[in-house]
């Protein structure tokens, strides 16, 4: 890598701050007066700027109404929710994306969230003919072969069933293939929530595939694919290969974060498919069929499909890249002041776990590695941060993710001298967010 | 370790689970026609027991309202909630516990939950004086020191200041000091909810304490103690000593699982002082104050203290010892069959990372080694499973943690053997789940 632009702390400046010497970072705040990052586009709502201010500040000395009264009793929420304060910070729709509401897109709030787990109530949705709050007592899943011969007892399974069968956990990003979509033709919309938007990440809890193929005695040296059908009125249907099922690693999940899947992202049963774009995971799961080939559905032959530049169609294609995205700042959100920020994204890939991220503020010219947060799983999120000194004049931030299998995350020229630039899916191309002498954060693509 | 009992399975059929020869977990099912878990204590609810059924169910037949019919739209909900058949799995207050419910408990349903993170809508709440909904533009954030040459620069911190700082995101347990303090005098309560669910565990995001002392120019040499000062109207009051401080793993934070921490969990700042009580992960946080003793505030001096078998008082033993228990089966449930359960619970230290759990079901006579669900990380909870054949009779369900400094939780007659039976805090005994033959499963204490 090339050495780091004057403006970026060096490695050494880094160290410094775990070892206190922070001289430097004090003179940023302090000449950082009324600096913040204003979320303005969904995000947290900044507030009047506000500055670092000495022990004379009158405020601290005033009483506030929450330190003189009485608050508000246990379990006056039941079940708990977000400040009031907060309710700018929602999951959104993109007017005009799709003519009915109940086969389009919500995003969720990247720009306003930190570490690496999605709130369950703010997961991104993608339904194809709405969502369902299914009677878990009446739903039921069932397993059986597109031969007689694949699956020697066919089963009919109650949640009660599946729920005594024994359970992993584990911490899995989901994007949907048509995430950043909107960005292949052109620059399509400002902010991160509606570039980057269809990705959250939860913690998943549910039966091994393979466990109830195997109580149901499937035939797995036969099986080449399991068709997943969900339980909604556009029965959605895909074909997973059966590699991932044989390791273990598909789920037939009902747990999210802790709790039941929400009725939106597929209660009471979800397929898990680590790593593969969002369709794959099914929703509200009815039956997974085994089968020795792909099954060309209409969702996968004619959706989430990728047309080359030789005019052909690219099938099946379903793993989600290695890709990365600057959160803070982005699009849509203002510098008030020159000085110390914090640039801070997430980074992802379908294929293992992040090995770096590289930060650039100048187009890519130059770039700096990021600190990962730990700890870092694979197909997971990773999130990834470096304090930056802004100098007040314009910018264009970069991340550049790298897989364990070093995979690169290509720049846009990259992307379409291989892909064109007819695709609506897999765009994992370098996001670019430009920073104005004003401060304003826009989206701009760079070749 | 002794050998298993007959009726748990051998490492070695938990090893063919993986390899896929499960034809004696199979006959389990087979057997096991009526059997669940039901969880009847605020937990899920149980279906009308139902079992695997073949092909021929004419249930899998019947077109279902929410297959044959349009859904909701996307962001009906913009901030998601649960089901509505999920409604029974809320906190709870103990009717009686406390006189003021501002001054209470509210428990997290525990028995109902999956994986290692709760849900912030389900974290337990444990105030003093009530929560309140702070305003976070009004809100202050002051250090400074019990003497000048403590603090060079005393500052006040806007919450936008804060946030423009550094992050780092981390998964911790927190657990109320009293927690499964009702069990110090008698099997006081039925349900795991009760007995353990002042326990939550989530991804915390803020700025290391440290980072923030360093800006204030503290003598970091000189501060042996910080006073933590809360905003409510309790000034709960606590003192940290320095050292976790000075390893950078307190953290003034905002963020709980990717969103700002809930108005209950203290909106918008608390500490997080990781394996420490919760009573000093100080809520609504407003001021610290670095120090060179131990503060002896009321809220360290009264109460939070352990009574000994001398009559003497135990104050300043904060971290929370090496426990764990059994969520599933637990008080309160029924298994409705004989037949294949996943014995299924948590374990933690306030120490470092979990090594092992042992569970046992004859009552601590013999003990088998559980599945520990990865990532394990430090000071955070670890899942665990065992899979377990019930044969009908009766059984005492117990499990037993140890961490990674080699401490053993122990069972209640070394704990009262060390500590008496008059303290309200700090009990990490073994938990004993009785199941009678009729499958009720009961709260007993076996010394």
């Amino acid at each position: 890598m090339r050495q780091a632009p004057e403006n970026f702390l060096t490695p050494e400046d880094i160290r410094q701050v775990g070892q206190g010497r922070r001289d430097f970072l004090r003179a940023s705040f302090l000449t950082a007066t009324a600096a913040t990052v204003a979320a303005t586009a969904g995000g947290r709502a900044a507030a009047a700027p506000a500055a670092t201010t000495g022990i004379g500040d009158p405020d601290i000395l005033n009483p506030t109404p929450w330190g003189s009264s009485l608050g508000q009793p246990v379990a006056a929420t039941p079940y708990g929710l977000p400040s009031r304060h907060e309710r700018g910070l929602v999951r959104r729709q993109s007017p005009g994306l799709t003519q009915v509401a109940a086969a389009s897109v919500s995003f969720a709030p990247l720009q306003g969230l930190f570490g690496i787990i999605t709130p369950s109530g703010l997961h991104f949705e993608r339904h194809h003919q709405g969502w369902q709050d299914i009677d878990p007592t009446r739903h039921r899943f069932m397993i059986d072969g597109a031969r007689p011969e694949f699956v020697k007892t066919p089963k009919v399974y109650t949640m009660d069933d599946i729920l005594r069968l024994p359970p992993v956990s584990r911490m899995h990003f989901i994007e949907c293939g048509a995430n950043t979509g909107m960005e292949w033709g052109n620059v399509a919309v400002p902010t991160v929530q509606y570039t980057h938007g269809m990705l959250s990440c939860s913690e998943f809890t549910g039966v091994p595939l393979r466990t109830l193929l195997e109580d149901c005695g499937a035939d797995l040296k036969a099986a080449k694919y399991v068709l997943a059908e969900g339980g909604d009125g556009s029965s959605m249907t895909r074909s997973i290969p059966i590699e991932p099922v044989l390791s273990g690693e598909v789920l037939v999940a009902y747990g999210q974060n802790g709790e039941m899947l929400r009725p939106e992202n597929g209660y009471p049963l979800r397929l898990v498919v680590p790593g593969v774009q969002g369709v794959s995971w099914v929703k509200w799961l009815r039956r997974v069929e085994v089968g020795d080939r792909p099954y060309a559905t209409k969702d996968e032959a004619v959706h989430y499909i990728d047309l080359m530049p030789d005019g052909q169609h690219r099938q099946y294609s379903s793993i989600q890249e290695c890709k990365s995205v600057i959160t803070t700042p982005s699009g849509g959100q203002t510098l008030m002041a020159k000085g110390y920020f914090t640039i801070s994204g997430l980074a992802w890939s379908g294929r293992g776990k992040i090995k770096r991220v590289d930060v650039s503020v100048d187009g890519g010219v130059t770039w700096v590695e990021a600190t990962l947060q730990t700890p870092i799983l694979s197909k997971c999120l990773t999130r990834f941060s470096l304090p930056w000194s802004w100098d007040g004049q314009p910018a264009l931030l970069q991340s550049r993710a790298i897989d364990e299998t070093g995979f690169v995350q290509p720049g846009y020229g990259q992307l379409r001298a291989a892909r064109g630039s007819r695709s609506i899916y897999h765009n994992n191309a370098i996001q670019t967010w430009q920073v104005a002498e004003n401060g304003d954060v826009n989206n701009v693509q760079i070749l």
